[in-house]
């Protein structure tokens, strides 16, 4: 049997950090999980991580995914640093060249959601659909679209948790928690949003509760928005709001009544269970994903993203 | 000086069809407009216009950009025709087929919008800019998105007209006249719509109506969705209604407002009277993505769009 080559990968979450040394999902191994604290620290005990792995020519590539917002244009003096984060300590962080400088080993450096989509359309739900899009609805939301087997990047990563969707303001008087949009996508649905309504959070609200068809509303909004502009062939909810589980088929039947027979194809029309999906590789995707994404690193033996 | 090669283009809009045999924007060999009527009818003066160059072996393909919706599916029976249409007679036309069936030569078919981006990113306000995207709001209001110097199409092609936008009730009561949607993005801004609720034609109502302040609103939540998910480098809009060029600096200072500084790029933050455009080729952004379109096909000696 061959030696299966080896890799890197980091989940670099705003709440935790995971770092992997795997040749796939079936073939990890070794594997860390920490808190995310300051910076130095953090990122200090990644390396620290990888380092005998480096040291021994075991590892050919690291990837990594990171919560944002993030500078992924090579052309900026910032590139691979977190940008304006109200998360303490991280602002201007220098992730891509710390891990750099430290590891002088290959890095590439995408979006947390970029990175789960890929690491679903390698090894998950998602497996081999292109175009597909990967969701997570937590803290945040935001999307990853995998299109030709990579993550979009345009103008700038795409942020696509901040959509302006109709806001039921009659049986939803909640102005929105986002910062900069009020109402929007995230600002509606996202996990403090359903907490600052109810009084608890998300996680302990009952199936009963008269809410969840609102959440659900608004997401099937943003998920009719994003068939009709991206056409995805799969789509994959993740995230912690996306943990209760009753929220899916509500979420599919809302998709189709508000197409409404306007997207003509089967994977809507007669098998929508299989359309809207939750995440294959479980809470893996993100460390899998950075592991797929070093690979295509290796393989194009350049950054894949550009 | 080399001769150059030549291509056919189709412009196969609903109201009117643009024949024209070209090398490119500066050389035009030959050009035929005429009102769409029947199917049979309409094709046959295409195929008239074309058979002399193609006996001749004076172009290597065609591109075709028509309106739909189309069945743009190579592995479906009804591949090539245009599917459900409220235009009399065009339901079930197979526009591909019988083009193909009487010219015998290389003939690529992709939907009006996808086209017009091509031809956009080819040689006019997009030039060269990638991903970028292509929108008319007319009649009817659909994008193409250009990634990879390619037309994006999934599951189906994008149908991005039809977005779910928050709905100003209270200043614009007006229910929306799309069939599927009601007030849907389409439903709410299109042509038809700025008529039904004012009594005269978008074209001439002035300036000052308060009503524009309302639609550039409308299409600048769309936008502002577009922005957020494709992340395009140029953003051209094209069709009847935006023939009123006041609406551009409305729509630009009303999508500012929107993203309210959260994607910070230059492009947006201080540049966006380059980044959203009309089109550069004026009315030849769809004949002109069709000859781009046949181009293409040539060069890659199969389908483009695959």
């Amino acid at each position: 049997m061959p030696i299966k080559k080896l890799y890197g990968g980091i989940e670099a979450g705003g709440t935790k950090f995971v770092c992997v040394v795997a040749g796939g999902p079936d073939h990890i191994v070794d594997e860390i999980r920490f808190r995310t604290t300051a910076p130095a620290e953090t990122l200090g005990r990644a390396i620290q991580f990888f380092q005998p792995f480096v040291a021994q020519g075991q590892v050919s590539a690291i990837g990594v995914g990171a919560f944002g917002p993030l500078d992924l244009n090579p052309e900026s003096s910032t590139y691979g640093c977190i940008t304006a984060t109200p998360k303490p300590g991280w602002s201007n962080a220098n992730v891509l060249g710390t891990l750099q400088q430290a590891l002088q080993t290959s890095i590439v450096l995408d979006t947390d959601v970029n990175v789960a989509g890929l690491g679903e359309y390698k090894w998950g739900a998602s497996k081999g659909y292109d175009p597909s899009l990967y969701l997570t609805i937590g803290t945040g939301i935001g999307g990853g679209y995998i299109k030709d087997g990579k993550a979009l990047i345009g103008l700038l990563n795409p942020e696509m948790g901040h959509l302006r969707i109709p806001h039921n303001r009659e049986l939803d008087p909640f102005p929105g928690n986002c910062p900069f949009h009020g109402d929007c996508f995230e600002g509606l649905a996202n996990g403090p949003a359903i907490e600052k309504r109810l009084g608890v959070a998300g996680a302990v609200v009952p199936e009963e509760d008269p809410f969840w068809d609102i959440e659900a509303d608004y997401i099937a909004s943003a998920l009719m928005n994003y068939i009709l502009i991206l056409s995805p062939k799969k789509i994959i909810l993740g995230g912690g709001v996306m943990q209760r589980e009753f929220l899916f088929p509500k979420i599919r039947r809302r998709v189709r009544k508000l197409l409404n027979g306007y997207v003509s194809s089967k994977s809507i029309l007669e098998n929508i269970e299989k359309y809207i999906l939750p995440p294959g590789l479980g809470n893996q995707s993100g460390s899998l994903g950075a592991i797929a994404l070093a690979m295509q690193m290796d393989e194009g033996d350049s950054d894949p993203r550009i």
